[in-house]
């Protein structure tokens, strides 16, 4: 681990903390953050904790231009004895790694970035909300910062981590959502950077996000760049399909990300021994099965919304109506169970959770 | 056109002017810089021209996250009558626009960007320098800077340029450099971002160009996403091949940049009446006709090294060398003639010259 003191350097103010029912992700963030620097020949050093603060960047930052960029994206929940934790904060860290390596971006410490994290969020521990569903969001960030306008991998970073309070995801219960098949953009092909955390993959969704909103859908059902076949996943979500009794989702293949949530779940379902396959799945394997009536459940994965339950899909022109428009059995079933062991109301059989102090 | 006045806010301190011979690309920047910003609901908004100084930014805000933003690069050259100008400056305006489109980033002013500009350059006019083949490289770029998570696309912007005085890229005469066809790693498949200049297509590079890199190769040629059969483009230039006397280039099909360099020498070519097609090229192609004694020359075009001639390919272990690993004969000529209209040594029969001020 990397042997460095984390030096503090506490806010004099505090900014008030918003109602529960004013909570909006991504918006107010918490008082401090953290800060590490990294440049050739130095490595990563003077990590610390400071007042949350705007960064003085030269314009000429490679990050501006170039788009180096990793982040990742994870939660912190108070249980109902009042205590904070984490949800398999070590997976996201070693995902930051693949990401940086991908972008060509030095490795961090995975075991002291935790340490970081757990000190960042225990000195704004009173940021953590307790109302129901409630949970602190965690942005983990790096940046390459190099004043130069070459195309080459940037020769100095920061590693910054930031904090926000954010409500319930499900204000009423689980709640359906419409997705639309993306037919024309693509979000990333093999070969690509779609396996990586990284600014690129999020522009280029922007566009087809904006016109599907415009027809009322909220999400964009990625297919491959290769053939526009087969099932990728959601703008911030893996996907799960449960067909014939048999939940399937694509398996990892280059180029879709690599979800926490995706794995717990597979995990949980072996658990349960209810059957599940990761393989290549087309779209036209989803409409005749929906055709057949044999598609049950549709649902996304990921950490904003751990389940999102899918109640409609368009592709095409052609809609298919999932249960109803109603939120399915085996979906509801993982909702409950993640979010018990999150928030600690459920046993944590595979130790998931992880301690904050 | 914007009806705004441009508000200059001269630097009190000038920095000294680096000599001839160590310019540096993209390192030292001028005196002064433009800034615009853009709200949503007041549009593109305080225009002016202000000491160049850093950035001050949330860390929240979305460029560091999810890579909205957009670039252009040309260059400012000193005629010898001491007169500086610009070469198809609306032409880059129009792309950024393109750009901005696919990013889902408000249209800019074409015709008030490049007022500003002219502004800009005349204000910061000793740093054009004068020694031959040097140039004032501009680069105006948009970033997202709403302080905001949600993966959507920014209800704030600013718009900058920033200028940087380059050296000659050829100090020994045109230097014909190696490029590797990129087999594994992709830049963008049709549908993505690849015909908009974008941070995520650089970031996405630079995994592959390292590789190739350490191999002794300068650059890399891409191929189609969806095959890694056709040719794209090489990191930051458009691809020429001459085969049996014609000269070959991709047709612009989506994926790539759609080049104001590659552009312009088709136009020459065809007021030469040297035969042009544009259209789909096979690395099968290029390397059947290399075999048969049939390929000529090779070149990359772009604005900064203008013609940049190919000695040698490497595709899957397959060495290519390219007339002899010299400069070819319409390399030199198109190199000659470009360089010319852009110094101003040359007629300039298309109007592609700006005079500022
Ligand atoms: C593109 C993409 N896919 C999937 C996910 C789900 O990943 P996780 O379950 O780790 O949050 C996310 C969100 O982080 C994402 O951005
Ligand atoms: C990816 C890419 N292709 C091609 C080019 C060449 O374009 P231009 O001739 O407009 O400089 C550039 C450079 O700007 C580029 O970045």
């Amino acid at each position: 681990m990397l042997d460095q003191t984390i030096k503090v350097d506490l806010s004099s103010t505090k900014k008030p903390k918003p109602d529960a029912d004013k909570l909006q992700f991504g918006k107010l963030f918490t008082d401090h953050m953290f800060i590490m620097n990294y440049k050739e020949g130095q490595g990563w050093h003077d990590p610390r904790i400071v007042p949350y603060q705007p960064l003085k960047l030269d314009p000429s930052c490679v990050v501006f231009h170039y788009g180096q960029t990793v982040f990742e994206g994870m939660k912190a929940y108070v249980t109902k004895d009042g205590e904070v934790q984490l949800f398999r904060p070590n997976k996201n860290f070693e995902r930051l790694n693949r990401s940086n390596d991908r972008l060509v971006i030095p490795q961090i410490d995975e075991e002291f970035a935790l340490e970081a994290l757990k000190k960042l969020v225990s000195i704004d521990k009173d940021w953590v909300p307790t109302a129901e569903g409630t949970s602190l969001y965690i942005r983990p960030f790096i940046i390459a910062t190099q004043p130069y306008l070459g195309v080459a991998p940037s020769s100095e970073y920061m590693f910054i981590i930031i904090m926000s309070p954010v409500g319930a995801y499900y204000k009423e219960g689980l709640n359906p959502v419409k997705i639309q098949v993306e037919d024309e953009y693509v979000r990333t092909v093999k070969g690509g950077t779609g396996e990586a955390k990284t600014g690129g993959n999020y522009a280029a969704s922007l566009k087809a996000q904006e016109i599907s909103g415009e027809k009322g859908y909220s999400q964009v059902l990625w297919l491959d760049g290769k053939e526009h076949k087969y099932v990728e996943e959601v703008g911030s979500m893996n996907m799960f399909f449960k067909v014939d009794g048999k939940v399937i989702t694509p398996a990892l293949n280059g180029s879709i990300l690599q979800g926490i949530t995706r794995d717990s779940i597979i995990q949980l379902l072996k658990h349960w021994n209810v059957p599940v396959e990761e393989r290549r799945i087309s779209i036209e394997e989803i409409y005749e099965a929906a055709a057949n009536g044999k598609l049950e459940e549709a649902f996304g994965t990921g950490t904003a919304a751990v389940i999102s339950p899918v109640g409609e899909l368009l592709w095409k022109n052609e809609k298919v109506v999932l249960n109803e428009g109603k939120t399915g059995e085996i979906s509801k079933r993982l909702y409950d169970t993640l979010t018990g062991i999150q928030y600690g109301t459920e046993p944590d059989p595979f130790g998931w959770t992880v301690k904050v102090e």
